[in-house]
């Protein structure tokens, strides 16, 4: 099983190379992630913040201070000339994690925001702004000059199933789909394609987007009544539930979707 | 009065700028520093630099998560294009120190041994090979192409006394004294000159290396029985407690080279 991660929200804080949604991946693989705020590492402490808070830097965005050796790290091996892809094999490897993470591209692109406020990065409006201003549109700058990392292309050459995991498809999917090639690679994938979906968004609204590239979307049980809207869409819908509070409920939904993709392939075969 | 330091020890680790003299001189003086060490920041923790292990990181040179932070702020401030001076006035400032802390050069000299265990850097041989080699020789690399920081060049014409404080004649004085037109900007200078010893080296060896450009030589009360070797180089010396185990014993040295330099300055006016 190969894991691939938008690197849409990377940025440069305090001149290091943080990489928000590897790390959370990282983190949650490796045992270390911190189940109360969802972010950062277990038991970090902030002495290395609030020290550079004291010498003048904007500190908003929060970083442990062991999770600052990630991104000292990452940022020390990316300035040898090792790709992003390189890197997070490396770092990963090191934390003994058995699946490869994989960055969607090696080339940078970031999800920019156009709001009321100006112009924002993804972590300026989601931690800094708090998400309050309005959003006018999304854009992936450099997507365009974009391609996928090469492990990304080989995963998506040996896929039996794609799984599109629950997470903001506007923020943390469309990124990836948004790398040239991505999308039309998916779309023309013979296996099985489903998409499971968070509860914050609208099932049918996520089901239009999805549409020509996915053959089942994962609703969670509360929203059933939705599945002939989504079926409606072109898309089937399988219902169950997706409510993630305990590592449980994750390997439960994990395994309950494997079992799906297990029954889609075998149904094709 | 302005502290002008050795920069001949500054070495990147895991891609940051350390300056082992800038940070000991920064953290002494705002109250920072551990004495027990006589580096780093007093109760700092170790989380980073266990985590820079854990992801494969070479990390024979302790650093602190607070120490993380000066280097991180000073490599950050340096790459948007800020002098080493400028950077250190900064830091300085913000975290209170009223004396201005100057580097003694914007360019880089490194202090390089060449040892019977091969080309070492400062640290290399003084933490990483705890002073083990034989040495051969030291190399100021970079120093004919340095030249002193603004502030020390300013610092060296506005001077009424010169003071060369207690610390390593060849590994913490000497790179100083290569930086081109130092050497003889103290020769000519027309004020007191005064050079205070550690306890451990030959304060005779030391006249002759400080002969041409020194007026008097502080020694340690023990070493009394050195002062007529010491004036037969060429150098008055002058005897005094100089061993410094208490910031009282530091404040009395001062003050007593203070009164020295003072009673100089009265008798050439």
């Amino acid at each position: 099983m190969a894991i691939v991660v938008n690197t849409g929200d990377d940025e440069r804080f305090h001149g290091l190379h943080v990489s928000p949604d590897l790390d959370t991946m990282t983190y949650t693989l490796s045992g270390l992630y911190n189940p109360e705020t969802g972010w950062g590492i277990n038991g970090d402490s902030f002495e290395t913040l609030q020290m550079l808070n004291r010498l003048g830097a904007d500190t908003w965005f929060n970083l442990g201070s062991r999770d600052f050796a990630m991104h000292i790290r990452r940022t020390e091996l990316l300035a040898q000339g090792s790709s992003l892809s390189r890197v997070t094999a490396q770092l990963t490897a090191n934390l003994g994690i058995a699946h490869p993470i994989i960055p969607m591209s090696d080339q940078p692109v970031r999800t920019v925001l156009d709001t009321d406020d100006g112009t924002l990065s993804m972590q300026e409006y989601f931690v800094h702004r708090r998400a309050e201003p309005v959003v006018r549109s999304i854009e992936y700058v450099g997507a365009s000059d974009a391609e996928p990392s090469p492990d990304f292309a080989s995963a998506l050459d040996a896929a039996s199933t794609i799984i599109i995991c629950p997470s903001n498809p506007f923020l943390s999917v469309a990124p990836i789909l948004a790398v040239p090639g991505v999308r039309d690679a998916i779309a023309s994938h013979t296996g099985p394609r489903i998409a499971e979906l968070g509860s914050d968004v609208s099932a049918v609204g996520v089901a239009r987007e999805y549409r020509g590239f996915c053959d089942v979307l994962v609703l969670d049980s509360q929203d059933a009544n939705l599945a002939d809207a989504v079926s409606a869409e072109g898309i089937d819908a399988a219902v169950m539930p997706t409510i993630m509070q305990t590592d449980d409920d994750k390997v439960q939904l994990a395994e309950r979707v494997l079992a799906l993709a297990a029954d889609l392939e075998n149904r094709r075969s």
